[in-house]
């Protein structure tokens, strides 16, 4: 029996280990940032395992070095594991335990199939090239992101290439889809706060309003994405908080706006940013008010390198993976993701496994809805397990 | 000695009592609708003397009758009493003893001056004619006021005319002030919620954002007082609040925006609210939000009946109080007062005393830090015991 | 018989030669600063009659001296005589010979009343105490006005007082109006190109939309009288022109827009132009894109010398002119009217006349319709010349 | 000597023939409806030919038949030749003699190169299998179009496939450009007009300001790019034409605005037709204003059939024609061609050649200093002819 058809064979075995760890997990979700017992319970996972093991990054991120010993292409295989500020509102027997916590986006799902092939691949290391390095990521969601400071402490160190795989309730249960080049969206966060001079409604002419400057500036951002951007080119901004919250006889003092750009070149994001400064500064002036503002580079667009995910898609096409139905071009996505940092440091690819529960009903992500067809997980594992072993042994 | 000098001695002698008054009612102050010790402690001084007192309209109104028993005129003399939702910022023996309220607009000295007058004219009732009767007034400061339910309840039954008096810590204490016809302005209140459709930042297609509805609503606001109201007309419209508190990466559902509408002209008030309705849907429709409205028609315009108040005003000259320094026409005022309920059904008088502390700042009313000069008390009393004994008299 | 019955009864039995002469000028009216044939006429009515006459400013202004060459007050009464660019839309004996022209504000009686009035008083000039300057001023309809180089030029050299007289054809025949104090409003210019960059609609982000960037200044400025000005003070500003005529899928390079400002209050206007500069400079950051600006200072605000005005309106009341109905306040008034510069250098009055042709039908000023009672003009010149007298010897 | 070669060398030969045409149109353009002449020295080159001439639509389109009378595949050939209303800025010795008029767009180019191919494929007749179809297409820059009233008349009938091509000013001499599936944008135009209330600029309350409802419009109508299309998805919309010239004292009554869509996919048009009408309609609402409009879907997204333009480029590349250095993907691109009618309703092809004349400066279409490298006309004919060969043999 040859490696592949072995691995295969070890997962198909597994899926109920998968499964029950994504549900250990779905019922203990922690938010961005404070994963602790998350990072603690992959961390046992492993501790009997013949593998390196090593916290990485400021937050609760692990590393999991699985060396051959031989020589051979070093690739690493990133999994995210935190959770959102959201309530569950699904009735399951693994529902959320933690109030207002949920794993509403997949990520108990990704790390409880990345540690089944992880576990899999130490046992058959020996037959293996190369290396693996096993990326448990914590806090996606929420800026700044886990990515960064993982990398920044070492993640890419010996590492040629990098393999990401997201769920997907879009996508039907046995499909994989990927993307070439520019995949998903770079984002930005901005805050502005805009100071006038309170006062009593009744007599304006000693205030000045903020509420009205704000309101205006809101009308003025439009023109950025209707008049400043290539009409091809992708990109959004949206003011998500409006906080004017005041009492109908006093003019509000001060506004604090907070908005989201998305853009998919970085050009794009440098213009928006240069816009963004200019109307605001131009609100100062028109109405005479002070702007406070910050905007923040969050994550860069996610690059899926052409020649690196092709490669990764003919493999995986290849193996025939029989739970497998269709591999497809997913197309450019407009959230973003913060894989993308390591796809700038190496060539990478971010693929997708459909989740569909296929109950006619819709369960985006980040719905207090948001339901998984578990058997994508299987689908993950072997179509990273099999991308995997066929980039080992090129 | 002649009536009007000894009710101007008597009120002479009792200027630490009023004062007492005053400073007990500023150490325990109560906010509109919520009066119920302020009610005790004046219908408690009145135990004993001979009037007849009674509750009057929905809230914590008081009347007190003083009849002559005589036929002549019949006069009402208003004073209100409720406080504010402020924290008083002054260091002051008698300082507020009550978190978050305050009286920062003057109405405990309304009240002290008028408890003492009454008293007063209450001893040398069998020397008057015609009848007196003095309105303790709660809920000036808070829609819907203390007025309306206080006159549906009769308290200007068997009334002529009404005066009434507010401190005004922008005139020197010593002033009086008066203005013929429209003096404060009408007031309306709105309220409006836009809705649209929520979603993820990302995405704005499949959202539609109600904050984009609610600046564009504020723009067009604009237009009402620039565009539609004649240029020597008194107008403003302020949105006071907007609630549109959310995430910077979520589009927004619905907004809820508040506001104050001040006219001098009732006819005016008639075009704004028209514009407003006009303008909200208008933005119903230009941005496919659902808008739920409330526009309500508060206090009136405040019209000083001109003959009355000229008589009035010639009669406070002609005492020549001494501690009265000028008798001048303070001119149309910027806010509304409900005292306008009472000058709606009869002619009636609205006069201001000066109170100002004279320190060298500025303590306006409404502010935690405003101060009143005590001496503007017996002013008070004085110029109200003066223009009741001649008006009963002439 | 006494000088004023004298002077009334004289101008009774001249009321032919005044409504002739106005017909004449009716006829053939000249727009303003263009008024040469109008120039020639009055300067020939005053040919051979007992006064010096000379040219003033740098239009087509004349001055008439009436000098008792006895001490006493000195006088002097203005009259206007420019038409405006309107096409009449009568049907009279006497219409406009000029195309595009007509005397459609009333300017052509306040001449003809004014040339027969001083031409008695010249007659009776022995009788008189003191002097009296006719002012014929050309160019009040168009900026910068005639007033301004005449008073430059002179027309004020001794002359203590001015009284200015206008039809009203909102005022029924046999009224005359006055108001003390602010009268006419102030008037400022401005004109604003906005250049941006133009280009091929298809590629927006190649050019800087100038269509966009004026019309956000439009809204902008509708914050100038909605926010910044007390609520009872007069205050507008209209955009009455925007030229940005393009083709529909060319992005506009730069627009050109007009406005106008109405005050009454110098200190309003100060504020105004404040406002405008800052929007515009705001506007300018906004968008990127560059702007020329002129804001000019026009008429100032017509201010009736409250005491003078009072004596004036007294001495016209008791000379019990028959054809006077009534004299009442006419409250301010928003147009302008540049006689304000003659009541800003010496204590004036301008006063209306009634001049309603009471058919049932409206026929505003400055419309293709106007049409004036002509026994207004009797009225004018009798009200001007009792003023005149009673003033001579008060 | 084989048919492709022997085209070839022909064509080599023809060269001065071509340029020679082109610079007699270039001298003696025709504004787009209006191509009399055009049309008559277009007709009267194929006088003698041996093919079927006949005119086609309702303008000056003319179609050309070359028949081979033997069975195959039925070609289209599409060439346009209206010129623009530009004044030419360039000295050529073959400038352009009509005032105003000016080919600066290359359709001069177009035809030039068309005529000569279609004289030597006639004179190749009895070599060739299947037909090929000329269209002379007029009237390309200006809506309706040409092409419509073409294809109505029967342009189309017994045509499997066309092929057009179009000059580039921003490819170099030598390319050819091509683009799979949707290339070229959908346009639409509207024209609307508001018409509120003129009036006189200081009683604003009198009048309904049509510059400011049209102010307000141009800030909304940015939403629609802003807020309701997918970021990723093309959408333009410019206001090119804002009329609200009038005088600065004046309100102005009725404003006309004139603006151009741009999109890339037809469901995107419907939302934005969609919008343009709720906004619209909200501004009446807002401003109580009429508004009189027109939306015209105009030129649909260009479409290039993905098999049949990938095998005519793949044709071109075996072809090695000398002159052609590379053959590239141009991408989608922003503006728009009426082509698209051809490509609407057969699988069509419009391929670029590039004509840049290399002199370090920019000489974008429809600039009056547009220049064209000649020797691209060569190169468009030979790409044609051998496509055209290929095409019929396959």
């Amino acid at each position: 029996m040859d490696l592949e058809q072995e691995l295969m064979q070890r997962l198909t075995q597994s899926e109920d280990d998968i499964i029950q760890i994504r549900r250990h997990l779905h019922e203990h979700p922690e938010v961005s940032f404070k994963e602790k017992e998350t990072h603690a319970y992959i961390k046992n996972f492993y501790h009997d395992l013949d593998c390196i093991v090593r916290n990485c990054g400021t937050g609760y991120g692990i590393l999991v070095d699985i060396d051959s010993g031989k020589p051979g292409p070093k690739l690493a295989l990133r999994a995210d594991f935190d959770a959102l500020s959201i309530q569950e509102n699904n009735d399951l027997s693994f529902k959320s335990q933690n109030p207002g916590v949920m794993h509403a986006c997949g990520h108990d799902g990704h790390t409880a199939y990345m540690m089944v092939l992880a576990k899999n691949l130490i046992a058959l290391k020996n037959q293996l090239k190369g290396s693996i390095r096993i990326i448990h990521q914590p806090a996606e969601e929420v800026y700044p992101g886990g990515a960064k400071s993982m990398i920044k402490d070492g993640a890419l160190k010996d590492v040629d290439n990098v393999i990401g795989i997201h769920v997907m309730s879009t996508m039907p249960t046995g499909a994989i889809g990927y993307h070439l080049g520019d995949s998903q969206t770079g984002r930005s966060n901005f805050t502005v706060t805009f100071t006038g001079k309170g006062g009593h409604a009744s007599m304006p002419q000693l205030s000045n309003d903020a509420i009205v400057a704000g309101s205006y500036f809101v009308t003025a951002l439009q023109t950025i994405v209707s008049r400043r951007i290539e009409p091809a080119d992708h990109a959004s901004i949206t003011v998500g908080s409006f906080d004017g919250v005041g009492t109908n006889n006093v003019i509000k003092e001060s506004v604090t706006l907070k908005g989201d750009v998305r853009i998919m070149r970085e050009s794009t994001r440098t213009v928006i940013h240069k816009q963004l400064k200019q109307i605001i500064q131009g609100i100062e002036s028109t109405f005479g008010v002070k702007a406070d503002y910050q905007i923040i580079t969050d994550v860069p667009v996610l690059y899926n390198d052409p020649k690196f995910t092709a490669q990764t898609v003919e493999d995986i096409k290849a193996a025939n993976i029989p739970e497998v139905t269709q591999v497809t071009d997913f197309g450019a996505q407009d959230p973003s993701e913060d894989f993308s940092y390591f796809a700038l440091k190496r060539p990478s690819t971010f693929l997708y496994v459909g989740c569909d529960v296929n109950d006619g009903q819709t369960h985006p992500h980040h719905s207090p809805n948001f339901l998984m067809d578990e058997r994508c997980l299987l689908i993950a594992a072997k179509a990273a397990g099999t991308a995997t072993l066929r980039y080992l042994f090129k």
